[in-house]
């Protein structure tokens, strides 16, 4: 019989390569002849884990505790600990059952969207947004709808496009603080966007990735509300917070419904979240506070120096910036987003994210993570933009 | 407007709750009137791992290498490590670039099967079979197809069965040494197999998480045929062979273009395995070889003394055993498998799993995860099935 060679998944052929090698891969071809690379491409503080941690990590991956399985939902001492965190930061009551930790934000997004859409199913995006969900969308065969956000609003969607936009959709699912506009939603929007999801019978999924870099007045009150959990899913990760993406860790707050049905997704995708990290997780939230508050004063610094960079550079305007990137407007407009990328990655060092990566009609800007480095290379990156 | 609350996902729901929580319960109502609980369910390797590994565990944990995001494939350390290992277990080339590091094997299943197939295809498995693999598929939305083992032929599949079930199907998916019979697959049968899947295009995914612990006879040349990366994936665990589920960490191996898919799939799912563990189990699988062979001689033992065992139980029979497990027939005719198990565990302080949870027509038996505990104990246990 003639062998026919078998095909691979139709859904995993038709996305897209993971961008962030492929952004990697530009900034190799750049020779140093302005100084070190200047990476403000995938989300990764600068600065290292608070030694404190370092040792609890050190501690957790020598203990025996961390070797035998661990309960699908998450250790029992991290969904304590960061219950009574979020509670406290929110000033709400969410209870630990309402939590699931997952190995990372990623492992979040893709484990709610599987607990509560099936393939067919349509989720609302906005656009821009990031990519990573839309790619996880597509290979699950869930389909996207997309609000389109306006530059000229700071990217922040309008309520009455997501009011008519939520018909026949499952769920809406959005980044705030935004990646990759930076962008952190106004209280009363979140509170406006919850009550239409409630009202057209939608889920809502807010990935809340780089909560602890905002300032107060960005803190919402979807928690107080009164029957949040029946269609409030909200993400978070603990790798950029406490400097350790590498070990990947992440949670989702829901109600214990959908815990319950994220549980029977995360058995089959890794049986629980590597122990270890959870462990060491668990003892830091609390006294590591004040070092988390620290670091929101260094990344304030450095949005304020961005800020300063960019009033210095009259053919680049800042669009919007919040509390970890900035989406700017670049001056090549003979250039494609990717073009410029790979031209300021090769010519002058410096590494940043195409708005095309995030959606239709963002060739004009770049994301740039400028909360992965100090002000001194912020100013750097001044000089060799004011050369370009 | 009336709020409508929105609904999970129908795929999850339909799916059953992670079953191995279920089991831990039922062993709860033992009183422990016979001596310790003897936990014969999940597979978690009753001794230690090498005290090395915990230390290169450790110093991983507290490295700042371990911190920032890895490669999607995995470390290069561990890739090269685990193709190199591979290439000698079998006598055959396997390349690092045909290697993916997963966490943990689990994950190695869906990422693998979400790269080759999408939903609405139709995966042929055995009956029984380990139950995660069945519930990924479902919730996936991915059809399965059974070919039934034979009782009376150690529960191997028939290879003329399996050629008349390859016709519409996209991947055949089993396990060997086998989750829950424990056979050890023939060489010439999974090469067979290999050739039937080959001239039906069909893939091929054997998960071998269990192959440290079966003999030198058992080792197949299915990665010394020409082309086996046109329509094999051969996924393991880490798990098991060094003690270290907590970690969670497994592998791949395939052809590049399947590696390629997987990397996308991984990206979505969780970017890449957390990078102590793989740092730490890279340096351990050289030197830890005697210390693995070591314990594949001790599961040797065991597996004796089970044998040993149930001559002295009459009304027991051992159906299949291999390589971890033992697939026994229980003498409770008027009990179904998962009332056997409850009452084992409740009254006799032994906890296993129950033949139904792995497929239809398995009432008769009980999966007992023998290798998990030492010689003394399968003694005890003997002592205390004698009284049942």
């Amino acid at each position: 019989m003639a062998a026919s060679k078998p095909s691979l998944s139709k859904a995993v052929n038709a996305i897209a390569t993971p961008p962030i090698p492929e952004i990697q891969e530009w900034a190799k071809a750049y020779d140093g002849h302005k100084g070190r690379l200047i990476d403000l491409s995938q989300a990764v503080p600068g600065y290292p884990p608070h030694p404190k941690l370092l040792d609890w990590l050190g501690e957790a991956a020598t203990s025996t505790t961390s070797l035998g399985y661990g309960f699908i939902e998450g250790e029992p001492a991290l969904r304590e600990a960061y219950a009574d965190h979020v509670s406290k930061f929110y000033g709400a009551t969410v209870t630990p059952s309402q939590t699931h930790i997952t190995s990372g934000c990623n492992q979040a997004f893709i484990a709610s969207i599987m607990a509560v859409a099936d393939a067919g199913d349509t989720v609302l995006m906005t656009n821009p947004c990031y990519f990573n969900h839309e790619t996880t969308l597509e290979m699950l065969g869930v389909r996207t709808a997309k609000v389109d956000c306006d530059p000229a609003n700071g990217f922040l969607p309008d309520i009455d496009l997501i009011r008519a936009a939520l018909k026949n959709v499952k769920v809406f699912a959005f980044v705030s603080p935004n990646n990759p506009t930076g962008t952190v939603y106004p209280p009363q929007l979140l509170l406006d966007i919850l009550s239409a999801c409630r009202d057209a019978g939608v889920w809502l999924i807010i990935d809340e990735t780089y909560r602890d870099f905002m300032d107060d007045d960005g803190k919402h009150d979807l928690l107080n509300q009164t029957d949040w959990a029946e269609n409030l899913i909200q993400l978070y990760s603990f790798s950029k917070s406490f400097c350790i993406p590498g070990h990947r860790l992440g949670a989702i707050v829901a109600g214990e419904q959908v815990i319950d049905a994220v549980a029977k997704v995360m058995d089959n995708i890794q049986i629980c979240a590597p122990r270890a990290a959870q462990i060491a997780v668990a003892k830091a939230i609390a006294p590591l506070a004040d070092w988390r508050a620290e670091n929101r004063e260094e990344i304030t610094k450095r949005a304020a120096a961005m800020r300063r960079t960019f009033e210095d550079l009259p053919e680049w305007d800042i669009i919007s910036m919040g509390a970890y990137f900035a989406y700017v407007e670049h001056p090549y407009r003979e250039k494609s987003s990717t073009e410029a990328a790979k031209f300021l990655a090769k010519e002058f060092g410096i590494s940043c994210v195409p708005g095309a990566f995030f959606g239709q009609s963002q060739e004009n800007y770049l994301r740039i993570a400028f909360a992965n480095v100090d002000v001194d290379t912020i100013n750097e990156l001044a000089d060799r933009l004011m050369d370009s």
